[in-house]
């Protein structure tokens, strides 16, 4: 029975339960932190090989190049065939970049309104001004560099299978300030949606009004499934090769969350003229990334099969904690009417949808019973979700226990927060 | 005797002779390089140890917090403290950056063209041009980062203590579209001077139109010694703070030829308005740099003095090197009036002025003779030498037989090219 039927009553003797859960829960004195997709120690225990895998006498390359010194600005051979394998695009299609995947969106980013990209007749800077879109409810550090880059952003909302296409195509098609599209096609943050190809092909085929469009492909979970293996979706870059607009996809990817987070990785894909624009903007600031660095991950995992037996490893580590959470929002909020949640099968989030107008009030109750969420609204742009009623969980970094207990307290909170909105004069 | 003061047959006779010597040299064909400044692999293998100091188990910092994890975004307390004596700044003077000061100068430098820095009332991309002085001969990639971002590159002359102040002071009181100066105080690239205390104060204390007006001091050489130990020079964050101006300078340096080249670690200090700028800027774009090769540094350093016996034992090794530049140069050039060349107590490079109009012609017939030098003119602006006279000597990575070889066809072409110079009619 929802408790939108309930009467006043009813909806009163509720209240008192659920408030004296939580307050229950409040004098625990708890300490906990589902705010950010952080790998828990576990997780990084399966990489600690990494760490000496590279010893003296190890450092040359397959060719014998001498990986300590200058050179190789774009990249070892080495690493380009895996992650290249990684991100399905051929070697000569993909740049090395340091260890953060969102430090080269960044870079292209602001290298775009700066300079351009290929087919550009002048810099995203030179628009007053450019536009991004961003689905919703999307990462908040895309959405960051888009602020602070000095883009308009234009929010269009997820579906289970991707942005809404129409929305997208007709805003694309009519105005040439809208530059690029953000996209996380695989156990999307943080709904976990994952993109039909259906919806690959939209945006590949999909007419642009301008020249130089782009799609901020951020394939940071490509291979982070809870347990049923990688989800296949449809190869972006080929679908607009086969579309006739190869340079419309920038792929990203690191294994910041396959190794260690801030000691990984991170690679850019495309075609090769965006590579090259790439490697040379990157040329004029960097001599060149951690060679190092970028041997230790071919060697660990070889190729990508090991990488992903590697992530079947910590599938098993972290699925019980999705477990744990869907099992809570299912015992104490499934049918009540007041919260709808996300069932992802790989990342790192839940996505749940409260009441409108309540996610603001359910954080900073749970903050103040000990538990620690990603501020509502930041999964939308600028941090103001219109409807204030989106809350990502991120479940990987505390233990199970500390998950079990976080979502006693969260559900606790929605349920109350809920109520009190259900019983406010209108 | 000087080779102006021969007359016209002892001439043909000098340009026989010299000419025999170079297709003597050119015989033997000859593949070396003297293009760029990398470390040989007798200095790499002095930091072999860095590659597995830290191991499983080993990856937490002194305070327990655990570095494969995301977090610390402008450094590891522990890089921290070891950095900033290197740097000769206060540990909350520092952040710490990925592998590449370039790339933290870039950013710097990109940051202020997009943003400002503190003191700007508009970025400077606003100016039209902004505008970088930059003492010549300089280092190549500086003047690339300012051609790129759209600066004009206004020359003032190296002098053996640092830039000419007249000038500086001139320019930089005129012209509030003057934002920056490049400056790599000790061993500069390439010419080795190292900035007398008066010209720090100078810099500290000189009147700026522009009140946002930056020192990029790129102190990469800090540590890089002959054998003499390192130079002293004087402090410029604090001549520019005992001068009212704290922000002025943004001090820069690295491990890239201390420990590994692109596998080190670079750093920014500057006034505490300064660093939190570009921690903040940083934070928009990347989430932390390499934490765990931070903590290998200092590891295998300890501290300061770790880093300083290190530097001796890399002088040792290249010191050599650097003595048969200037022996071959003394036998064969001295005394002629055709060349005159630095005598550097440390940094990668020895500068070589011969006569005007000669540089680009000696560069292309030691490349046909198998020796590869670095470009004429890449000292200057836009690889543009308005005399056409320096040349830029790297010894440092090839073998000491091949730079003694080497040399004896640079003073070939030197000898060769300035005769012909001598003996064209005017």
């Amino acid at each position: 029975m929802t408790l939108s039927s309930l009467d006043n009553s009813a909806l009163a003797a509720a209240e008192t339960a659920v408030s004296a859960r939580y307050d229950d829960l409040s004098r625990r004195n708890l300490v906990l932190d589902m705010t950010r997709g952080k790998p828990a120690p576990d997780q990084l225990d399966l990489s600690d090989g990494i760490l000496t895998i590279v010893g003296p006498g190890e450092t040359n390359g397959d060719d014998g190049e001498d990986y300590r010194n200058y050179g190789l600005g774009s990249g070892i051979p080495e690493a380009k065939r895996l992650f290249a394998d990684f991100l399905k695009v051929a070697p000569d299609e993909i740049v090395i970049g340091g260890n953060s995947s969102l430090n080269l969106m960044y870079d292209a980013v602001a290298g775009a309104v700066l300079f351009g990209v290929p087919g550009s007749t002048r810099p995203w800077g030179a628009e007053s001004p450019p536009k991004f879109l961003c689905p919703v409810p999307g990462y908040d550090r895309h959405f960051l560099i888009c602020e602070k880059l000095g883009f308009e952003m234009i929010p269009v909302e997820m579906h289970g299978d991707g942005p809404d296409m129409d929305a997208v195509e007709a805003l694309v098609a009519r105005d040439p300030a809208i530059k690029a599209i953000w996209c996380v096609p695989k156990y999307s943050n943080p709904t976990g949606a994952v993109y039909s190809d259906r919806v690959v092909d939209r945006l590949a085929t999909m007419a642009a009004a301008a020249p130089d469009f782009r799609i901020f492909w951020d394939n940071a979970y490509a291979e982070h499934h809870l347990g049923s293996g990688p989800a296949r979706i449809k190869n972006i870059l080929e679908a607009c090769k086969a579309a006739g607009n190869p340079d419309r996809p920038l792929l990203f990817g690191s294994t910041s969350k396959i190794t260690y987070a801030g000691a990984g990785v991170a690679v850019m894909g495309g075609s090769k003229a965006n590579t090259a624009d790439m490697a040379g903007k990157m040329s004029v600031a960097n001599i060149g990334h951690d060679k190092i660095n970028q041997l230790r991950h071919v060697r660990f995992f070889e190729d990508l099969d090991g990488i992903r037996a590697h992530m079947t490893n910590q599938a098993a580590l972290i699925a019980p904690k999705f477990a744990a959470v869907d099992a809570a929002l299912e015992r104490h909020l499934a049918g009540k009417g007041i919260a709808t949640w996300t069932k992802p099968e790989g990342g790192y989030f839940v996505s749940v949808d409260v009441l409108d107008g309540c996610a603001a009030e359910v954080v900073r109750l749970a903050g103040e019973a000990g538990v620690k969420l990603t501020p509502a609204g930041a999964t939308h742009p600028k941090g103001k979700d219109p409807r204030d009623r989106n809350i990502r969980l991120a479940p990987t970094y505390p233990t199970l226990d500390e998950v079990k207990l976080s979502m006693e307290v969260f559900c606790a909170c929605v349920e109350l927060v809920c109520i009190r909105k259900l019983r406010a004069p209108a």
